[in-house]
């Protein structure tokens, strides 16, 4: 019983690794849209979110099934209730990369991203996506040390939301106000996939080391 | 020990309506900061959002304890769960309101929204802060009408931000760059408040019929 409870449990966070596979492709695939004014790639983010949100589905199903069945007790009700916590953010992340490609949408056949921006837009998704493929590795190999480093890795994308204000604010900023909404707004939406990487990070210590990750210095 | 649980769920369902009533001040105090410029109110949002997080500590806390000591299955698990993830959500309504705080804040001695743009913002605030009250009764008297009801309103709060949008994207925006950006993302910090309180109305749903929300019309 207790084996087959570890198993499905290892199931489990194979099925979220895989979620987190899926972002990593959707925040991917919204930024290039978003940088190339490409709408087919657009409208594949978009009705691709709809197998994240099944995939999100089967985790929760299978937890339910977990905790009625099993009736797990400490470390292992907390693993349960970590994993349910860590669908619904990688949920999130989805529908955030969502929110790029369809502003990437609204502006075709322009691109949102004024070329003088682009390179500051352009880490913010690198910084991002790269987070999510950490996560992914962080959730296989359920690495402590890499989640704890992927939570300090956040305050470059803080830097960066800051470096695009200074640039939208600038009296130079020639691109009006509709430019600069979309970036202030494509800022939040990287910033938010950010946090919730470093969030689910955070998760896997907590699930590793039945520890708060502030207690092992992250 | 059934009666001890349902008492002990009980006591948890008080406690997410008092979070609930924590979120309605937040966001009522964070709009009177916004539109005062008074940067007293905007300080005791941003403190007062310490006592939010304390309060889901708690539900947690005992959530936990539920699980582990009580092991419910069927309906009872559910709403433990649902428990879990409501605290999350209003946690995250009270984040949202220091997010508009902060903006206040930010803007202090000028206020954020210019003049021709307020009734929108007003409205925007108005609703947000009427559905937080509202989900406050939903959860305390378990009111699923009441539920379905909010989750159809979340429509005039998608209206007002359009209509933001139009009105600052429009060419008599005199206001420049910085006062747009802040509308826009302020408008985006009060429709995921919207939206999270339709989230946990929802869940309200889920916990009393079993059904999601979709099944029973909203």
């Amino acid at each position: 019983m207790r084996e087959l409870f570890h198993d499905q449990l290892d199931a489990m966070f194979v099925d979220l690794a895989g979620i987190c596979g899926q972002v990593e492709t959707a925040v991917g695939q919204a930024t290039e849209a978003l940088l190339s004014g490409d709408v087919a790639i657009a409208e594949q983010v978009i009705i691709g979110d709809i197998e994240i949100d099944r995939a999100r589905e089967k985790v929760e199903d299978d937890a339910f099934a977990l905790l009625s069945l099993q009736q797990p007790v400490a470390g292992d009700l907390r693993t349960v209730v970590a994993a349910l916590r860590m669908v619904t953010e990688l949920e999130r992340m989805g529908d955030l990369s969502v929110h790029v490609a369809k502003i990437a949408r609204l502006r075709v056949p322009q691109v949102a991203v004024p070329v003088e921006i682009r390179p500051t837009v352009s880490r913010m998704a690198a910084v991002a996506e790269d987070m999510v493929r950490r996560v992914s590795q962080i959730i296989t190999g359920r690495d402590v040390e890499a989640a704890i480093e992927l939570g300090r890795d956040d305050e470059v994308m803080d830097q960066l939301r800051r470096q695009s204000f200074t640039e939208l604010l600038s009296d130079d900023w020639p691109h009006g106000v509709e430019a600069a909404v979309d970036i202030a707004l494509l800022g939040r939406y990287y910033e938010r996939i950010a946090d919730h990487a470093v969030s689910v990070a955070h998760r896997v210590v907590f699930v590793v080391t039945g520890l708060n990750p502030s207690s092992v210095g992250a």
